[in-house]
């Protein structure tokens, strides 16, 4: 074929706009993610986005070479809700002052492109309506999982169906914990000292071990894909601390590993949700799902279900979200389409009452009558064992053993995991993490 | 949380828009999917789309009682070119007469979804321009991998990106072939026969087979990820026919699995890309594709890998695609929003000359001087042999064995496939199928 052009034009080239005027582009914050957004449009030149301004503090320091002179550089975003910039980029993370900027964009009649996971996640229903009531556009693509387009497919791509669960691996961190304890067979306590020294934790990691990112990212996913409005400490989150390497060694028993699963499922009037460690077959989606990587798994009433995997975090594949979101809302500026007028949201009750078949791990010290002292209280709640499992080569001062259950509701299980849990030879509480098919 | 509404919506809820007069839908093409979408569309009532015709030979005999009394049915298609209505959505297949309902459409200023891969692969640019001219929209989501988001994130989800590489099991036919013998280590006859009865496969199943298909689902790939305007033919397609179980068994000792792979990289200005059986290693996204599923992979120079995974086919995940596209189209005409106004598309060299390992299968009437007789013939082509794979168990008569090779050109091998294939204890054309990591 004869070659007419050998220039790679960029992807959205396809529906850009030679003719129209540039929609002019502020970036606030101007960290790891802000300066690689802004190196794309640097390189972009398709006249569709123009960067116009820069906001961050101290940015004498952070000036870049590569930013053409002509962007004004400033350390106060009302500089930026004064001027007359089309589409705001909100990338200073957090609710304040993210959320002051955001409603002062869109109360200005500027769109906002935010990767703020906490604004979007506490505020994200009133801001939509805030930007639909402003004629301006919202969006959030980057803020759940990074570089993995799920979120702009769930606009374009799946709305045409009606989705009923949404599950995922959105954290990072946790994944590497728990694949490296998977494959290495090394403690949590070691495990998550590597991912800090890598830089996949960290210092303190607290909001990824015990599910606070995770649950965010959920109630987005939920908001998007359910059109639920759900606040994300409605939902419950478990910390993956309490998994430990022998663990794994019982989970291989059932064919199973451990990856920290968020999920959420729309029955009737109420949204089942739950973010914490969870057994999931070796040879599924989710226990393959290695690293620091996403992966998303959506279940529609038509399409059947769908999987999206890709890396969750990092400067550049968020880059690309915030960019592509840039895009869509520039292209929509620049036809006259603005705001969608109304939203239609469920706030529906929230619950953690999954029906699964249970891993229940205990450490006791050995003794005669424990399978007998624990069979009583599961049976007096209705339980029903599908199987204990003892591998040898523990010390009997601290043996780690393990019962699973016959399917059976949370709040079934709850009174008798805190009586076992307190039973005479019951070193720690009892471990319970559900088993997902 | 308090309860408000029971009902949950469709996900184009959340952008949708009540006070806008609907969109006014024609379906041409009224089988399976056709009717899937038909469903799709009586069953939502979200004021945005409202179908008002239906196309179809014979339609007397096709009537549902779920379609409004008040669509019109007809069996010509011009009667929908001259009516009102906004969108049309083409599912009749094929370039006669698909191809003039599109063009006439354009022409009229309707919008176009059309699941219809012959027809984008082989004339997307053009309808593409057409459609720009004519101020209206071409959408064709649902022409490649059915329910898979892959086109609408290529078009909004990765389009921030700069895509160099994509690649994916966009058959669902031989998918399920090479996963059966793989799985049950049946000759290709057997499993083809299967796919057959179960409906995976036509009777006359060369499209499939040979790779017509996958191609010209790559050459649409190429459209809409690469911006690069490729002819299928020109895309070299290998069939696997010639795969058998025994390629399974070497496979294997490599630590690999055979897949249906199409791929297509940019790089300067060529477009280098290949559709056919590969080694794709066992525990890659690739081998573990099972079953008539469809997997595409994108690389991106930001954003880095992404993987989609889903129903590659049916009419419920193909529909869901379709209604998609829809509510794009419509969303941008109820906003006032038409055509992208300029295509930016590249006419890049297509070549099949990719450099990779290969996996070169020989069946041969054993005697001496076999392994000298092949490696002179290598050596005299320099290339280098990385393995020579001979597993016991095989009649003399008819032995099959492998030589895997260094990584080479497609070029430097063929002429040196030529040879080996004429050599007198070789039985059959010896079988390359390149090795990808």
């Amino acid at each position: 074929m004869s070659q007419t052009s050998p220039q790679h034009a960029p992807n959205a080239a396809i529906v850009s706009t030679e003719h129209t005027p540039a929609c002019r582009v502020a970036l606030v914050g101007f960290g790891t993610v802000g300066r690689a957004v802004a190196k794309i449009l640097c390189d972009r030149a398709d006249g569709l986005l123009r960067l116009t301004h820069i906001c961050n503090r101290n940015f004498e320091r952070k000036k870049q070479p590569w930013v053409p002179a002509d962007v004004v550089w400033t350390d106060d975003f009302h500089t930026i809700l004064n001027s007359d910039v089309d589409i705001v980029i909100e990338l200073i993370g957090g609710l304040t002052p993210a959320e002051d900027l955001v409603r002062g964009a869109l109360q200005a009649g500027k769109s906002v492109v935010t990767a703020n996971k906490q604004l979007i996640a506490r505020h994200g229903p009133d801001l939509l309506s805030l930007a639909a009531a402003n004629d301006c556009r919202l969006e959030f693509g980057a803020s759940v999982a990074g570089g993995v387009p799920v979120l702009p497919a769930l606009r374009t791509g799946l709305n045409g169906d009606r989705l009923h669960a949404i599950a995922g691996i959105l954290n990072g961190t946790c994944n590497y914990i728990l694949s490296r304890i998977e494959t290495a067979r090394i403690p949590f306590s070691e495990a998550l000292e590597e991912a800090q020294a890598l830089g996949y934790a960290e210092a303190d990691a607290s909001e990824d071990l015990d599910g606070g990112d995770a649950r965010a990212k959920l109630a987005i996913l939920a908001l998007a894909g359910l059109q639920a409005r759900v606040s994300p400490t409605d939902i419950r989150a478990r910390s993956i601390r309490t998994v430990d390497a022998v663990d794994f060694d019982y989970a291989a028993e059932l064919g199973c590993t451990i990856r920290q699963i968020s999920r959420a499922e729309l029955k009737d009037s109420t949204l089942y949700a739950d973010v914490g460690p969870s057994l999931v077959p070796e040879a599924s989606p989710f226990g393959r799902v290695q690293r620091n990587l996403n992966l998303v798994l959506t279940s529609g009433e038509y399409g059947g279900d769908m999987a999206f995997l890709g890396a969750g975090a990092g400067g550049d594949p968020t880059a690309v979200a915030v960019v592509s979101d840039l895009l869509f809302v520039a292209e929509g500026l620049s036809a006259g389409r603005r705001a969608p007028r109304s939203l239609r949201l469920t706030s529906p009750n929230v619950s953690c009452d999954f029906e699964t078949p249970w891993y229940l791990r205990l450490v006791v010290k050995d003794q005669p009558g424990i399978i007998a002292g624990l069979a009583t209280i599961l049976s007096a709640h209705r339980l029903n064992i599908d199987a204990v499992l003892q591998k040898p080569g523990f010390e009997k001062s601290a043996l780690p053993f393990v019962i699973t259950l016959e399917p059976c509701r949370d709040t079934q299980l709850q009174p008798a995991l805190h009586e076992m849990s307190a039973l005479p030879f019951a070193l720690r509480p009892c471990l319970s993490l559900p088993i997902l098919r």
